[in-house]
């Protein structure tokens, strides 16, 4: 698995989770035992957010580092969008 | 539609999310801002969770209310299934 | 330490996070590497979580299994305020 | 109090989290109802939270801006560092 496209990879593990879902919805469906069907809601969650974890990693690595390297208005508005969206996501 | 159906509420529910992480895919299939896709990772991970906390209140009304009166070794071993399955939930 | 007891046991585990904050301001006021205090800010907050989840088994395990045997307006006030908390917790 | 100094505003958040701590530990001595104790430990750690993205975006737009700004491995090792970082928050 040498040079992985990272957005290849990225839009496998979003039809993964959409499967995931889709499983979910059947268990419900089907009467599983909830027990049984939390824990693939947490699978799913878990899953949605090493997701995140990797956009949020790529983007710092081009986005944010261009803007810093660019200085001034432009830098300030990237550290704000960035770390408003990190906050998001640690309270999600 | 008063009285609605706690099941058919959590499928309208999970197939909703079903379409937000396909969303989510197009977006990144078309090169969409990241804090954009990300905004919609979160949005679908709140939604998630609302469902888990859903799944979970039905659970407690239901099954560990039975094992409570039931009492005895099939109360205990229903406590612990939800108390973990509370604690994969707290973590995800 | 055979029969530990759980009251004992969470004042030590509250003791030691306050240790935990304590340690934290003193790596603030020190100029500790922002890094360096981020992972001990995460180390306070899982113990604190622990803590919860502790709390809310026992809680679901004496007050909440009580209220279910006792069945009525008192099981359906106690499940809500219980599913409430938890809710609170996950989404802290 | 303009002008407030952020190291002076984290400590006196950190003092604040650490009496937090102490309040839930006299609660717990007090045999103060479960319900209420949790609510304390959930306030608490959204306190806490709140401290750690504090850190993290003061981390970003002073440490990672300098790095991003000299680029190569200095540059790599950073964002690395500070992803690694999130993710353990994210998870906490």
């Amino acid at each position: 698995m040498t040079d992985t496209d990272p957005k290849q990879d990225l839009l496998v593990r979003l039809h993964r989770i959409e499967g995931q879902v889709r499983g979910i919805a059947r268990m419900v469906e089907d009467d599983k035992y909830c027990i049984d069907i939390l824990t693939q809601v947490s699978a799913a969650s878990r899953a949605l957010q090493a997701v995140a974890l990797g956009l949020l990693a790529d983007h710092m690595s081009h986005c944010l580092v261009d803007a810093a390297q660019a200085g001034g208005q432009e830098k300030d508005a990237k550290l704000k969008e960035a770390t408003d969206a990190i906050a998001r996501l640690v309270r999600s």
